[in-house]
Formats: structure tokens, sequence, C-alpha cells
């Protein structure tokens, strides 16, 4: 007997957009919102999934999020274009920047896009492959919680802030990987103190700022940034490229913000598009074929691509549909009616 | 006794150029390249320092550089320049671009220069470093040759593909980080050998793509990326973005050039340049502010900012001139007369 239920991409986007509109988000937001997580689902990203509608309703009762914000758009620059959120769900406003950011990129070679005042708790890998489909090379950065110490350093400073990358392939499929500078995602800390199992060395440090195999001393102490003061240091370039550069938060300061139960700790994100075509011309398709040397000389030694299990999911619930826990299912299902 | 020689920062200038001009440069490229190798060492950035002239000099003798090229500027697009270095050095290139680069991101947000064809040999933070002293904020990044193998592969594909990043702080000492995407520089897996030492597990696989602490096994195999397959993708970024995005090659292909001994690994680099101004408007200068919360952080908890120790021994320089050994001063007034 299996516990899991499996239903058709359909059928999860309309209950997504269900649970969100019976819970106050406007058909703006839930259309995007939806859209994010629909495209976690298909493939197989289960933490980014239909499973993150409920702490996102959560979230909305809680008044930790506009649910009806209308984002103001600005075209700030000539290459650059920023989207005020205005407390809403960042997913909207990016939904929304997305065209001129698109334009300003095919134009002038190299544009931004800066979301300001969000609540953000999507994956980054589907806004950069959704530019990825449209030619672009994309690069997206935000901060979040502050839940990493510096390197050298003995208390969390840093957010997880993740890096996500899209190149647009020939074939359709684009290079895509996303990741976050901590060691892991603070989940893997916590799945590891429900198992009761002590973490490797290198992922934490307690509250006194020494090395913790003891997964409930690193979540009371900081999580380490991954690959030393390498990482380190790329997690502060997010936290300043997604923060004062766009004027918005630090990591620790929507930390604070959720901390002190103001429950607004809205901030930033920024993503950078940049055009083949616009800085090759008519030699841009030669050379996005000639990257693909690189791609299959990863493959053909035998390492994978960052996103092969997640390509390779998409095309299984493309044909079969989306397969999760009953439990979840029955769960969106009593908050959508 | 000492084996080092001091000179004055002048002194050190002069004899670079004179070394440079003797054997073929031309006045600019002998500025531009005394530029960077005269900053790498007053950072005492020796391995970056005077050091290298004695490189680029032998490449020159080789033909591998062409010593007189006159880099060809073409504003590509609104947001992007070009410098087709033609075959010179990567450091005039910059020197032309700038002004242009500087132009375009205060003007439109956020902008590019892509140097093609090009001998590089130099420090990434100096170029990012010279941008920020500008207000802006910048991201360089350039493959290099292809001694390190994919995460999860066990072949050298990817070069030691360096990132530098420079964020302009209101007191003049910008945040500045430069680093290689391979665990370790080249350099200090050759240190192990001469030394005889052993290198630490996680730095390199052998030929056969096994894990070494053999330098002279990890030598002939290749070196591992940074972070496991963070640092891989991270890597496999940066040949994308300098390599077929503008045009270029892949660090392999540099390689294969250079074992051909056509001598002639000539590439590209990316330097992409943000300006916060434009971002911002009036709030730039408050935000710029408010950023600095970060480094007070970070250093508060007795972590260190990635470019501490290079600005600390500006300030030596700056009092004391440069220090280095006499042998290195004997051999390049050898190459000057």
């Amino acid at each position: 007997m299996s516990d899991d239920i499996t239903i058709s991409l359909q059928e999860a986007e309309t209950l997504s957009k269900k649970v969100l509109i019976k819970n106050g988000f406007s058909q703006a937001h839930a259309d995007a919102i939806t859209k994010s997580v629909l495209a976690a689902q298909r493939d197989e990203c289960h933490s980014h999934g239909l499973y993150r509608l409920i702490g996102c309703v959560q979230t909305a009762l809680n008044g930790g999020v506009d649910t009806d914000a209308e984002p103001s758009i600005t075209d700030q620059a000539a290459s650059v274009v920023k989207v005020n959120a205005n407390k809403g769900c960042s997913l909207l406003s990016f939904e929304l920047g997305k065209p001129m950011l698109i334009e300003k990129a095919k134009a002038n070679g190299i544009a931004a896009l800066a979301i300001n005042n969000s609540f953000h708790f999507s994956a980054l890998w589907s806004e950069v492959e959704a530019l990825s489909a449209e030619g672009l090379v994309a690069l997206a950065m935000t901060p979040s919680h502050a839940f990493v110490a510096p390197a050298g350093g003995t208390l969390p400073l840093l957010g997880t802030n993740p890096i996500a990358f899209s190149w647009p392939r020939p074939d359709g499929t684009p290079y895509t990987f996303d990741f976050a500078t901590s060691v892991v995602a603070r989940g893997e800390i916590e799945l590891h103190r429900r198992a009761g199992k002590s973490i490797p060395h290198g992922w934490a440090i307690n509250d006194e700022g020494k090395a913790t195999t003891d997964p409930v001393a690193a979540l009371a102490g900081a999580m380490l940034p991954f690959g030393s003061y390498k990482g380190s240091a790329l997690s502060t370039m997010v936290e300043l490229l997604a923060g004062p550069l766009i004027g918005d938060l630090l990591g620790h300061e929507t930390q604070a913000a959720n901390a002190e139960k103001t429950g607004k700790p809205f901030h930033g994100e920024l993503i950078i598009a940049m055009s083949p075509e616009a800085f090759l011309g008519s030699q841009a398709e030669s050379h996005l074929k000639h990257a693909e040397v690189l791609f299959d000389s990863i493959l053909g030694q035998g390492a994978r691509l960052p996103s092969q299990r997640r390509f390779e999911a998409r095309e299984r619930s493309h044909a079969n549909g989306v397969t999760f826990p009953k439990a979840l299912y029955d769960e969106l299902n009593a908050l959508a009616s």
C-alpha cells in the first residue's frame, strides 16, 4: 500500500490556485506562485513544490505577506528595472518585471532586475530558466535568514544566500545551477536531528563557535559557508548585491524582523540577464553551439551536469503527472475548501 | 645577512618599465603591465608582482604575446564594450576599455567589458579595485589552463578560473575578493612537490581519476574544484561567461594551444560593472554606508575581510617601499640592460 498519490500537472495547478485564492491571494499572485511551486513539483524538488503552499498560507494568515499587494515597476535606468513588491510575494514582481528585463538585456546586452521589499520563499532556478527560455544567460541571488557564520567567525550573520545561473542550450534544456552558499540546506540539519543522527564535520559550529557534529547544537549555533573563505566571500557578495546595491536589507536584518515577530522579513533579489545576440551579433549561434563542447566533455568523463536529475524528473512528470504524499494532498484540499 | 632588497615604489615602477621596453613591449603595454605588477608587489602578492615580469618577457621572446599589439575597441551595445587585444597582453585592453565601461555603467546602471584574444597573466583584483575606485561594484572572471576536473569527473577540463569582486567602501578601501575556483593554486602543489611533502586529501586526483596525496601524481592528474559540485558549477559558469558568451575559447582549448607549442593560448575575460548611483539615485550614499554594518559584523566576531592582509601590506609599501629577493632584483636588472 502506497501513501502517495499521483495527479496530473493540470490538476496540481488547479489545486494550487484554489488553495491560494481561498486563503486571500489575488488571482495574479496565485498564478505567479503556482507557476513556481508547480515547476518545482514537476521537477521533483519536493521542498519547493506543493508542500511550500502550506508555509505560504501560514505566512499569509500571520500577516507576513500582503496577499493582494500590487507591485510597482520603475524603469530605473537604461539597463535597470526595479520592482517594489510592496510586501507581497516576490514571484509576481518577477513576472511583472521580466518583460522589461528581457527587453533591456536584448537591447543593451546586459541588464538587471531588482526586486525590493518582497516575501521570498521560492527556488531561484525557475526564474533564471525562464530567462534562458528567452535565449538569455541569467544569474540570480537573494539573501536569506542569517543562519551562517562567515569563515573564521563564530556567530550566524550571513544568509544561506543562494546563487542561481542558467545558460540557454540549443536543444532547449538549459545548463542551470542553483545552490545555497552554506555547506548544506538548513533542512538537512533538521533531518539529522529528527533521525537522531550526528552531522558530518564541517557543516556547523555550536553557540560557542566551536565545531560540532550535534545537530541540536548546530541549530543553536551557526551553519558554515561551503568552501570555507571562498564560499563566505561569495555569500557576502550576495548580501551586498541583493541588499545595499538595490537599497534593501542584509540577511541578518530580515532575521531580526522575523525574530521580533513583526512578521515582515521583506527583502530583495537581484537578477542579471545577458544576451548572447547582443554580445555576439550573428555569431551568437555558433558560439552557443561551441559551449556544447564543454557540456559534452563534462558528461563524457562521467560527471553530471547540475540540474540533470531535475530535467529527468521533468520528463517523467510531463508523462505521468506528479506523485507526492497523500497526506499533503489531503492537507491542501482542506486548505482549499 | 638578508638576501632581500628594498626599493621605493617609484624605483620598482621604473625598473619594471625598463625590463618591458628593453624586451620589445610598446610604451603603452609597458605602462599597463607595470601598473598591475606594481600593484601586486605593493600588496605583497609576490606571485603576481615583479616576479611575473620574468615569465612575461619569456613569453614575449617565445612569440607567445604580441608586444606592440594595438587593441581595437568596439562599442558593441548600449551596455557592452568589447576590446580585441589582438594577441597582446590583456592589461592594456582593460585600460583602454575601462573609460567606456565606466561611462556605460554609470549611465545605464550595469555594463560589461569583454576582452578577447588576449594573453592573460595578471591578478584580477587590481582591475575590479580600479572600478571600485570609480564608485562602481565590479565582478571579473577569466578562464585559465585546464588543470581542474569537474566534480564527479576524472580528467582535467576546467581552468582554475578565478572570480574577483570589488565593492566601493566610503573609507576608500574596497571590499575585494579574488580567488581561483580550484581548491588551491597549482603553485601550491608545486611547492609541496619541491619540498617533498604530501598534499592534503581533496586537493587533487591522479591520472586514473583516483584521490591522491602525492603532488607528483596530482600534477600528472587533475586538481579539484573548491567546494565540490558548487565550485565546479561556478567554474563552469566562468568558462561560459568569459568564453562562448564573449565569443572566445574554453579553458581546455587555450590549454591545447599551449600544449601544441603554438605558444598562443589567447583567450577572454569578462568584467561586469554596476553603479550604485544608477541603481539608487540620491539614496546610494546611505545604502553604501549601510553595507558597512555587514563588514563591521564580520570583523566584530573575529573573522577577517578577504583582502585585509593585502591592504595592510599596501600601507607598509607606501611607507617603506617594496621588499623582495635580491636575486630577483639582479635578474630584472639583467633583463633591463
